[in-house]
């Protein structure tokens, strides 16, 4: 099986970003996409916490947490004002896009159906090359996605070394001293 | 210290009732009173499981579980559609008042002035007789809660036992049988 | 069905208490006897923990926690000086009695068989008149047993009031005040 | 930093296998190494069910998962035939040695020592070339744990792919079928 490029976001709107934030945008790092409903208990129990830690336990490696509000039931109750009081009080710190509202009469908004989601919450792995990697329905194990996202990022680390050995060192120069590839650290690097 | 009767409720909405209710309607049966907000954290994780199973574990006793939706921040993301959704996802099974909006300028709805709560979740307790027993705002340990409702029905047995023993017997009959006081029976009564 | 005295304990020893301890010592106290093994991982992950609970929240009132070691399986691997090493590790502040060996070929020691517990963890209330009123094998509910508790203190309460009502009262004076049945009060007492 | 090899275990015995086992023996695997006390709450608490959640989770991959007595004190609460029932009691599936005694009058067992050991629970992670590559005292994030292990499976995997493209395939055959390389799969792979 040859991983896909992960099919493209469609948000009809951001929060906790200044600007609209498109798959492009990460490409170099891991994406952690988080598909969640503000109402579902599943999402507000276990995935989003699961969300929220992984955010903070990985904050210097190449990886970003983005999570995706698609509602695709109770759609009067969970409207961009209640959503924003939402991240507010459980402290999501993380983008937050709202999932486009599908055509006409389908209660099933855009990148919940590109990605043939089953509900939420999904957790979503895409690599630093925008390949869609994985996809968890329900709750997903602490161990078993920090499995997956040490894959992921030893990947990365990996073609960083192959580059960095075929070609001049890309140089990351502050406080008077230079490092090489310094962004590919993660905040706890095996030795 | 003598207990004073317990503040009327003051409700603009009911949720998971026919009709609207009063404390007086609960006469004879102890209360407790789960102040909330669907936007609240610790009423999510503590404050609404802690009563969902105080009505499961206690059904057969002479206790009432009536939920109170105090919103004080937020009102605009907590309206009556978003806590209906709210309520059916979380299979919140008792009756839900919406407090009454303060008068105009004052975010702090009716009840929840007139009980002086400091915040949500607030567990209330209100004894057979109409009177406030208990008040605690924050997470309410178990141990402690199921102390104070036992208190309570506890009282309210000896009650009956002194009644019964005092009045001509009041009988409950039905299948050919009559029992007396039988309304009193808890569900695991202690021999 | 009327409550019957609760058989009498037999320990070969006693850990963290000075002298043994007898059923008749706790009289006009309500008995919480926790009977555990400690290679038993219901006791060690709930059993126990709840107890340790029970004497904290409660240290004001007229209860006592009691353990009681009731190995029935693996005797040579739980002998005394295991469990005075579990207890010190585990930081188990209550009595300990070790239930005295059963006949020779019978591995229930004997205060397990007089009560006829099917296993351990079980938890047993007796009350301040010495009467077995409570047994549960297996994990309790903290609201059910927070219940149990509560019941049996307000029983108490009710006789203490009763009998002062009926006798002179009995006082108790210090620092320039007396107070009358002073030592019935519980820590958090509903007013 | 360049990894050094991780220190050879002595073990005075060994439960839950048939023979002894070397480092040597697991060459080729990753190895995480559980040192642990039988009385020691947070290990029964935290790190030996972390422990076996590892050995469920990753059965498929080249992973294997040993417990290691490091007893430091109580010695003579801990011994053989109460580790042996505290195994039984626990369900722990994998093998457990036990750490070889100090030299005398050293309460510290040799590989604890050898390992610079803090205390207990200690995890440990090694590589496929028998490598220290993590030592973490105390409650270990399941997240972290996990991106550990995915980083050394991973790194595995890529020395698997190396190996196979600069040499005549290493065939696994059997059923009919040959497979290139198999043994690397892991449970769950990323495609």
């Amino acid at each position: 099986m040859t991983p896909e490029p992960a099919p493209e976001w469609r948000a009809s709107a951001w929060l906790n970003t200044a600007e609209p934030l498109s798959l492009g945008h990460f490409r170099g790092r891991v994406v952690l996409l988080h598909a969640f409903q503000m109402l579902c208990p599943g999402c507000v129990a276990h995935g989003i916490p699961q969300a929220q830690r992984v955010a903070k336990l990985f904050e210097g490696a190449p990886l970003a947490v983005v999570g995706l509000h698609t509602v695709f039931e109770h759609h009067a109750a969970m409207g961009p004002e209640s959503l924003r009081a939402f991240l507010h009080e459980y402290r999501v710190p993380f983008p937050v896009g709202i999932d486009a509202p599908g055509p006409a009469g389908d209660p099933i908004p855009c990148t919940m159906r590109a990605y043939a989601m089953q509900g939420t919450p999904t957790t979503i792995l895409i690599d630093a090359q925008g390949r869609l990697r994985r996809q968890v329905f329900g709750v997903h194990d602490d161990l078993l996605l920090g499995a997956e996202i040490g894959t992921l990022l030893a990947e990365l680390e990996q073609q960083r070394l192959e580059a960095t050995d075929a070609a001049p060192a890309a140089e990351h120069c502050a406080d008077g001293r230079c490092e090489v590839g310094a962004g590919a650290t993660t905040r706890n690097p095996l030795p």
